[in-house]
Parts: C-alpha cells; sequence; structure tokens
C-alpha cells in the first residue's frame, strides 16, 4: 500500500482488529477452537474488505459503531472462506501470508470447524450490531447472499469443478464474480447500508464502484500468480496454475490482462465521481484503493 | 413414532420439507453444490427439531408462516452439521440413515462446500423470513448461539479431542450439551419466539422442557447405539464406542442410563404442565416427542 492509503488504513485496521479481537475472546471458552479461529483471523492479511466497508462509508458521510461491525463480519466470512478453501479437498494450500495454513498449524478437523465457527460468528456479530433492527436485517440479508449460492459459495463450488477444464473468459467472469466479487460487493454496501442517510444513487454509485474492483482484484490476483515469486506472495507461487485452473493471464495474455486492469480503475475512479466536491462525504479511501488494487505485487 | 405422533408429525414434515425443497431451488442454480446440498436435507430424516419448533408454538397457541421458516432454517443447521461431522477428518462415518453420507455420495470437496451452504442457507432464511424484524433478529441471535462457540460447534470441537481419552459423566454432559443440546433448545426457543404473544413464564417452561430432553436425546443415542444393530439404526452400529469415544453407557451402565432416561421424561413432562388445562394451547406434540425420545430403537 502507499503511504497515504496506509496512513488512512491504519487506524481502521486497529479498530477492527480490536473488535476482532473481542469476539474471539467472548465467541468460546473451548481453547483450540479459539486458537484457530484466532489464528485464521489475526494473522495478517490488508484487511481490503473492511477498508472497503469503511471507505463506503467515509464516501456516504458517516462513520459509526454499527459499521465496525459490519467490517469484522465481512473479514469472519472472508477468513472462514479461506480456511475451507485451503483445506486438502479443496485447493490443498499448506501456505497462506507466508505461514502454514490452519489444517497445516492444526489439523484437517479443526480446520474445518474454525471455518465453520467463523462463518457463525460473522452473522452473530451482524445479528447482535449496535444498530436499528432494520440495518441489522439488511446487512443480514446482505451478507448471507453474498457468501451463499448465488455468491462465494457457488463460486468455489464452481471453480473446483473447473480444474483442468477448458472455459472461456465469460465463464471465468461468471464464476470470479461469484467467488471474489460478492464479497466484495457486500463489503462496499455494508459500508452504505451502516449511513441510515445513505441515497439510492448513492449506494448504486458505490455498487458500480465495487463491481468494477472486483473484477480488477481478480485478475491482478492472476497477473500476480504470473509475475511473482512465493517469496513476495507468501503462498505457494504459481500454485493456481499448478492446478490447471482457468486463469485471466492464460486467456487473456499478459498485456491484455494489464490494460484491462488501467480500464479497470478509470471505471471504478468514474463511478466515484459522484462523491467529489460534497463536504460531507469522501471518497479519498476507495480511490486509493482501486489503485492499491491494480498495482499490488502480493 | 407412535401412530398418534406420526399423524400429528405428517403434515407438519410436509409443509415444512416442501419449504426446504423451494429453499434448495431458489438458493442456487449451480447443480452439484444444489444436489448435494438437497442430498444432505431431504434425505428422510424424523425431523425432530422442526417438530420440536412446531410442537413449542402450539404451546404458546398459534402456528404462523414464520414458524415454518424457523423450523427449516433449523433443520438446515442440522444438516450442515452432521454433513461436516461425516467427513474423514472428524468422524469418518460411510453411512447416514442408510445411505452413503454426502463425501461418499459425492466427493469430500463438495461436503465442505455444501455443508458451508446449508449454514448461510439458514442464516438467509431467518433475514428473510416473514415476521417482524424484531422477530427476525431475535431468531437470528438464537440460532447463530446455538450452533456457535458455546453451542454446537465448539461441542463438536471437544468431542474429537475426546476421542480415546478418559472423561467423567460431568464432561460427557458439558460435551453434548453443546454438541446437540444446544440445537435442541433453541429448535423450541424458536417456536415460542414465533409467537408474540408468548409469555417469559411459557418460554421459561419450554426451556425446562428441552434441557431435559436434549439430554435425554443424547443418553438414549449412546443406549441404541450399545443394542441395535447396523441394519436398524441405518449408520455403522457401535461406531462411536469403535472410535473410543466416552459415552452414557459406559460411564453409568446400560441399567442406569435407561433409569436415567425414565426420570428425563417425567422431567420433561412435569415442565409442560403450566400448558394443560389451557384452551388455546396444546403441548401434546412435545409430550409425546419426549416419549418417543427416550424409546425410539434409531
Amino acid at each position: 500500500m502507499d503511504s497515504k492509503l496506509s496512513a488512512m488504513a491504519d487506524p481502521i485496521c486497529r479498530e477492527v482488529e480490536q473488535l476482532l479481537q473481542q469476539c474471539l475472546k467472548n465467541y468460546t471458552d473451548e481453547g483450540r477452537l479459539r486458537d484457530a479461529a484466532s489464528y485464521a483471523l489475526m494473522s495478517g492479511g490488508k484487511r481490503v474488505r473492511p477498508l472497503l466497508t469503511y471507505g463506503a462509508a467515509d464516501a456516504c458521510g458517516q462513520r459509526s459503531e454499527f459499521l465496525t461491525h459490519a467490517a469484522a463480519a465481512v473479514e469472519m466470512i472472508h477468513a472462514y472462506s479461506l480456511v475451507h478453501d485451503d483445506l486438502p479437498s479443496m485447493d490443498d494450500d499448506d501456505l497462506r501470508r507466508g505461514k502454514p495454513t490452519v489444517h497445516i498449524a492444526f489439523d484437517e478437523a479443526t480446520a474445518v470447524l474454525a471455518g465453520d465457527a467463523l462463518q457463525t460468528m460473522a452473522f452473530e456479530v451482524l445479528a447482535n450490531a449496535p444498530g436499528t433492527e432494520q440495518q441489522r436485517i439488511q446487512a443480514l440479508i446482505c451478507l448471507t447472499q453474498a457468501a451463499g449460492g448465488r455468491g462465494m459459495v457457488s463460486g468455489q463450488m464452481i471453480d473446483i469443478q473447473q480444474v483442468g477444464t477448458e472455459i472461456d473468459l465469460q465463464q471465468l467472469q461468471q464464476m470470479h464474480r461469484r467467488k471474489t466479487g460478492a464479497l466484495i460487493r457486500a463489503s462496499v454496501k455494508l459500508g452504505g447500508i451502516s449511513v441510515l442517510e445513505a441515497t439510492a444513487d448513492q449506494l448504486a454509485a458505490l455498487d458500480g464502484y465495487a463491481q468494477a474492483l472486483g473484477l480488477a482484484f481478480q485478475i491482478r490476483d492472476d497477473v500476480i500468480d504470473q509475475i511473482s515469486t512465493t517469496e513476495v506472495l507468501g503462498k505457494t507461487q504459481g500454485a493456481d496454475r499448478a492446478l490447471n485452473k482457468p486463469n485471466y493471464v492464460d486467456l487473456l495474455g499478459l498485456e491484455a490482462a494489464q490494460e484491462q486492469l488501467v480500464e479497470l480503475q478509470k471505471t471504478a475512479e468514474s463511478a466515484l465521481e459522484p462523491f467529489s466536491g460534497n463536504n460531507s462525504s469522501d471518497a479519498e479511501i476507495l480511490g486509493l484503493i482501486a489503485n492499491f488494487v491494480v498495482q499490488r505485487m502480493h
């Protein structure tokens, strides 16, 4: 992250991580379950999704305690999905962010249960979040939908079935729209839901931003997988390619993939225009995140 | 089930199963995920938890569309827990209700994802259920708590760590109070939540019933595991004992376990007394379920 984004991100991450720690502490007295859930949730990570939630709330002009809970819930769903995706029966990954994955550091049964617990925890946090009942219900509808059968879990199901098969660009996009895009959209939308005064126009603009960003995120992942090394990546380099998983670089070529990233950044930035020049709102974080997503090396 | 309970249960099961089918159909267009979730959710089972939810609502004097959704959500959580418990890394069971378990009928990755999807689906159903926002939030708080870190998932974590260890009766009860008891209590409580006019006294009486029933349920399971055959059981007979899992029969002896079942049935029935003689309420289903739970052979 560049220094400006880092400076804005640091206090947000501290706030969200403080809540995550508190949730983990209160969640269970069962030591191994808590240790594994904590290992998955607190082992670094860039907290892109919570930053998006905060960025969207800032664009709509307000932060709140509800926002912190919504950001924490999204990060829990993300963490659960990584723990289960890494399992031997799925992507069989031993490394994540430079550290052993949960089923390596603990064991497979513990990884299954820690993922399960993180999912439940996300919805428990939202159900108990300090907001209106309507906000909590809206947030729960948003997040269950994003994680569900037309979102993340179906994307992962499509992904594992596509290993070793030939698919076209449209099918690849469809898969990623669900596997990673749905949760990125939900992260942004939850920021909007956290602001009671957010208008329908603001929410629509945010969603335009989120859709472009979600696609850019995945293309950049595939570009990184091609050009980076295991050391920089913190996970096994070329792992997806080794699994013979379809990816944007193979389908588009490296150059065209990078050109598309530039286009998507422009689309994301245009979507934020309605927020500029409005004193009470500030879409700066969202703009910086778009820049970060297409430039990052890991 | 005896014929009286069956006659009362049949229309309830039809109603709940119709909603489950509809939820599965709407949930995802991803065929394999839907097939596996459907296989887990629609392959028989006695629907004890939905019956408890309906029974509790009847005791409080009212059925509603919200009730059906709450009963369906509980059954989804139950189904998700069975799919994950049966995984090779957990109990490694090949048979469930006389049929191959999900990871045998499909594969392990599909079983992990189908379980994940069923969990998300349960909370999505509640978030969208046709009730007041307050009811939906109360139901979500109830079910996330029962499934979570001081409930079902922690019980399963304790269970897998206890394999081959020596534990006493208190530890065994503590484990089961979480692993199966918490969801049984939630099933009953959700029936109460579905009735807007339910009183605090009614809810407390229902919870007394549910706690006795939850314990009886597990003791009877262990008794059955001792006295039944694989054919009657529909799952591998003696599986828990083969895994060297602590159980009530080993700790209490068969006779004392059966005596305790009689006592628990009495406790459950006494808890229902406040509902007798009240024209607008009917705790008959709950009484019949208590009788069924301690008598059943599978």
